[in-house]
């Protein structure tokens, strides 16, 4: 495309994106999954957001002058929410500038202690052997070693054996207060865990080392149960209609499967023995929680939408069939509501809902929009039927964000547009239908209304090679984004009348959401301090894009912030953490569950919002 | 025999008991398992113990003339503490007579309010329906109404078809705060839960509704262990020399059809389905517990004879494979040292010794001797090898206490012998062991050392039916019981030197331990405030004669107490209240166990023990 995209490589880790030049360091990070601490809001006064440029040219900001020492300067530190991007960069993120949880737990790792204090640890033990003067039971000696830990009948049994042909030594895998398991010899350096963000269509999982808290390895896998359906309510679907229980039987195993996988290419990844995984953390959408549990969905299937549990479950992992230590278990996350799930809670927890400081709202993109709103103590939370169209589908020519995907459109005197794996395009996704419209809209190719003006009613300046793109085909209006000749297919790809009708209906649902949210505290749209995207589709969206098309409050784009896949994210906290997971607890239970169908505004917020804003705030880049 | 004994039948309940005239009612209620209120120290001030007689001749006594209105004399209201039973009596307990515990669980069942307050409670729930202005989860609901219990894998699987199957209602079944089953409809009528005394050679299983507290059924069965030896030494030894540990597992499998057998037994005769069992309370030596538990027993078998647990266990029914509810309990009792167990803590809960006032000893005789001090706030417990003369083994012409055992012998101008089961004798049992040579000493035909006389050093004044029974046979001095004619294999049963040296070890033993835990505390054994007998020989001694023999101290017998079996007793009050088994679990934890063969006075006390005391303090008849 005519602007060509900077690639920027974050260390540790090697994670690349390719941004616009001009992009804020600090969101180029986010792309990237790194959520860089950013208490100031952006304002490069409290240092905290501090990089190190190991590569490209990045000169020092004003405010990172005044912040940061002389001799940090000259070592290359910059502030990343000063830094705009121009020329290809390798960063160095110091583990202290990520955001709060994960930026703690890490420092433990790097020995400068913190909030590491994972459910699950292990304590080499020697006893003292019993002696006539001290007879004291197996179980009171063992306990009085490693903490008193319930002991579960296999391992009761095996207790007096087990220490007398050890030599009284070993080593307790202890989580909270149940004993997992028992080994011979000191493993104290083997304990792991897997965080799962448990998604519709992909899992990731990352191993952890949860004696030092160090990220291990990340894996991920296409969740099978695609092949019962793309979407949560196909699958719930899916489980209704089949009376003898084996369709949820086999999405269960599928699932199971599927998590199986990632643990197991995770673990080959590192080098470690998925037999010393004792701890799976599970974040996903409520659907997918309980199909992972086994749990029958069928009442997310109709009105009133009931989820089965809302506290978090700890479950034994070999209940699930998860192939990790016998003993392991598994952390499946609190959930708010039929449609608000633990992949919600978890990124809740990433974000620090509980913390925010000014009106904030959560956002995470998908078939199924979850949007949480923190403001004065309180907590919203809601979901909105977005459809598929931002995953491209019900898109005349829409697909997914794979290779050959136009993943981004800009209009200047022509159109320009950028495809994903640089290959001749094929269709295009959500990313890219949002930009062609707000692009659309600023040239005045599309009214307010979302009609696709015929050639004719262009405005007058318009170029003529634009003006020529504004096409009516099969009786319906179009725009040709790439000509015949350039498409993979041989044959041209336009974005149509009834695409943009589409993305009316995705993002007025999103954009309903949030306004109904922020009715019910009194808040005006512009008064939002933050806006924080999640998950994958909202971190590849252009702010200024969603804003002008109305998925967004008209704030300006300093407001928006990505913060990666939250949901993954928040499950590791939980993973690392008992005080995150105690944190996850209280904000699923303080979340109040709003159901917008039980909203009298809802449809005509919804009306209003399918409406496209006449005008928009400012204009940032990306 | 010449003094005819009499039937004395107690009311609710039936148990009848046959007792000497003169015996007292407080006494032989012991002997029938129903251990009275006693708290004056049968001095017939408190009034506790008030029976009332149904059939038969007991005429009011002073203190009862005292302590009761006109009115209730009338009624045939008696003192049981004061009343010496002369003819076959029918007589009714009131609820509240009975000790503590069961006397308070009981009342509750009559309605009078009350500590019945099982660990399984059953609710009955009708929850409203979900709707969309309150769609919380299916857990969120049924929590609210039953108390927010845990909720294991397999139900929480069930839940959701199992509430919208049944219109939103059922009843739970919660133990403590776990979920143990669902039932459609309400049967919180049909809740049970089954006391289980698991001796080494018997087991007693006692059927409670734990709705009402009221008693259904007791049944009883042999231990099949028996196969795999007569005693826990043997038994532990039998696994210890097994390597692969079938043998634990067929014990284990033993243990848990005979408690099996017990349960069918017992809800067969009240009419009760098993699968409504839900909780099962086991109290059994330490061995015992831990072979039906699954749990190796060999370190029992070798110095420094180590348990494997001491806090209580609650384990899965199905992980022992008890047929009850699938969804099932079973709580285990406390244990204190390797040959302090279960039911020792049992037998602690139901005598009450955390409130004794004044030194108390508890008494369990058996192959094992149990023996517990209570004084001064303080508890210590010890275990002492009695072996197995108490049980007629090692005795020449013993057995145990089966139909053709004397079970009797009084020496008055001649020998009088009653037989169980009233056929002609085959040997003798324990206590009538005790019997002979108790008697045999007044008479002064076994010296201090226990030597038998030979007739011509008897005393000149015996009446010559008896110094014609003081002969030698086969070189060895003996006793002639029963002449040839009258024995049932037409063989004389006689009591040999041998026999008095079983005895003597035996008590020996026993009256060692005793002394030692009174010497911990500073006690001199005439300080000894009450004796409680507890288990199946310990009721069927006669105390005069058990003092006689030193296997008890110098004491009047009116501080001697039958208690029943108290194990069995102390398992019921565990399986009906929730405060029993908290007064267990510190019973047990404040209990110092103390190890004879760790104390230097022992073998010195044991020596000592041996001897038969000179004289005897008074004479009391049973």
């Amino acid at each position: 495309m005519d602007r060509g995209e900077i690639a920027v490589t974050f260390q540790p880790g090697g994670r690349r994106v390719f941004v616009l030049p001009g992009t804020l360091l600090l969101e180029a990070a986010g792309r990237a999954g790194i959520v860089l601490q950013n208490p100031c809001g952006g304002r490069g006064t409290c240092g905290k957001c501090r990089v190190r440029i190991l590569e490209g040219d990045c000169p020092p900001s004003d405010a990172a002058r005044r912040v940061l020492p002389a001799e940090q300067i000259a070592q290359g530190y910059r502030l990343a929410c000063q830094s705009y991007i121009r020329t290809p960069l390798k960063v160095e993120v110091p583990l202290e500038s990520r955001l709060a949880g994960i930026q703690q737990i890490l420092t433990t790792h790097a020995g400068r202690g913190g909030v590491l204090n994972p459910v699950v640890t292990k304590r080499h033990f020697r006893l003292a052997p019993p002696t006539s003067e001290d007879a004291v039971s197996d179980v009171a000696r063992l306990g009085a070693a490693v903490g008193e830990p319930a002991i579960p009948v296999p391992l009761l049994r095996a207790l007096p054996a087990f220490l007398r042909a050890h030599d009284w030594q070993g080593t307790a895998v202890v989580a909270s207060d149940r004993l997992l398991a028992l080994e011979p010899g000191d493993t104290t350096e083997a304990a792991y865990g897997v965080a799962v963000d448990l998604g519709t269509t992909t899992l990731v999982g990352t191993l952890f080392d949860l004696a030092s808290g160090e990220e291990l390895a990340v894996a991920s896998a296409l969740n099978p149960q695609v092949a019962f359906g793309d979407d949560v309510v196909s699958r719930i679907w899916r489980v209704r209609e089949n009376e003898n229980g084996s369709a949820l039987e086999e999405m269960q195993a599928a699932a199971a499967d599927a998590v199986n996988a990632a643990i197991q290419d995770a673990t080959r990844q590192a080098g470690v023995d998925a037999g010393h995984v004792y701890e799976v953390v599970i974040a996903g959408n409520t659907t997918m929680q309980q199909i992972l549990c086994g749990i029958d969905p069928s009442a997310l299937g109709e009105v009133p939408f009931v989820h089965s549990f809302d506290g978090a479950l700890t479950l034994p992992a070999q209940a699930l069939g998860l192939a990790v230590h016998p003993g392991g278990e598994v952390f499946v996350f609190p959930q708010i509501g039929g449609f608000v799930g633990g992949d919600t809670v978890a990124g809740m927890l990433a974000a620090g809902l509980d913390q925010a400081d000014g009106p904030t709202l959560l956002v995470d993109i998908g078939t199924n929009g979850e949007i949480v709103l923190a403001h004065d103590g309180k907590l919203l939370a809601t979901s909105t039927a977005a459809g598929p169209a931002f995953e491209g589908a019900r898109i005349v020519q829409g697909m997914r964000a794979a290779a050959g995907a136009i993943e981004k459109v800009v209009i200047g005197e022509d159109v320009a547009f950028n495809v994903i794996g640089n290959t001749p395009p094929v269709g295009l996704c959500g990313t890219a239908l949002i930009d062609a419209v707000a692009e659309m809209l600023r040239r005045g190719l599309i009214d307010a209304a979302g009609r696709i003006l015929a050639a004719d009613e262009a405005p007058d300046d318009l170029p003529a090679a634009l003006r020529a793109r504004l096409l009516e085909r099969d009786a319906q209006p179009c725009f040709l984004l790439v000509p015949a000749e350039d498409a993979a297919s041989g044959e041209a790809i336009c974005l149509w009348q009834k695409d943009v009708r589409e993305l009316q209906l995705a993002s007025g649902a999103i954009r309903a959401g949030i306004n109904i949210l922020l009715r019910r505290v009194g808040l005006a749209p512009s008064a939002v301090g933050a806006v924080l995207l999640a998950g994958a589709f909202g971190n590849f969206i252009r702010r200024n894009n969603a804003r002008r098309i109305g998925l967004l409050p008209q704030i300006p784009c300093g407001r928006i912030h990505f913060v990666g896949n939250a949901a993954s994210l928040g499950a590791r906290l939980a993973l690392l953490s008992r005080a995150e997971r105690t944190r996850a607890a209280e904000l699923a239970r303080a979340t109040e569950h709003v159901d917008l169908s039980l909203d009298a505004a809802f449809q005509m917020e919804f009306g209003e919002a399918m409406m496209f804003p006449e005008d928009d705030v400012d204009a940032c880049d990306g």
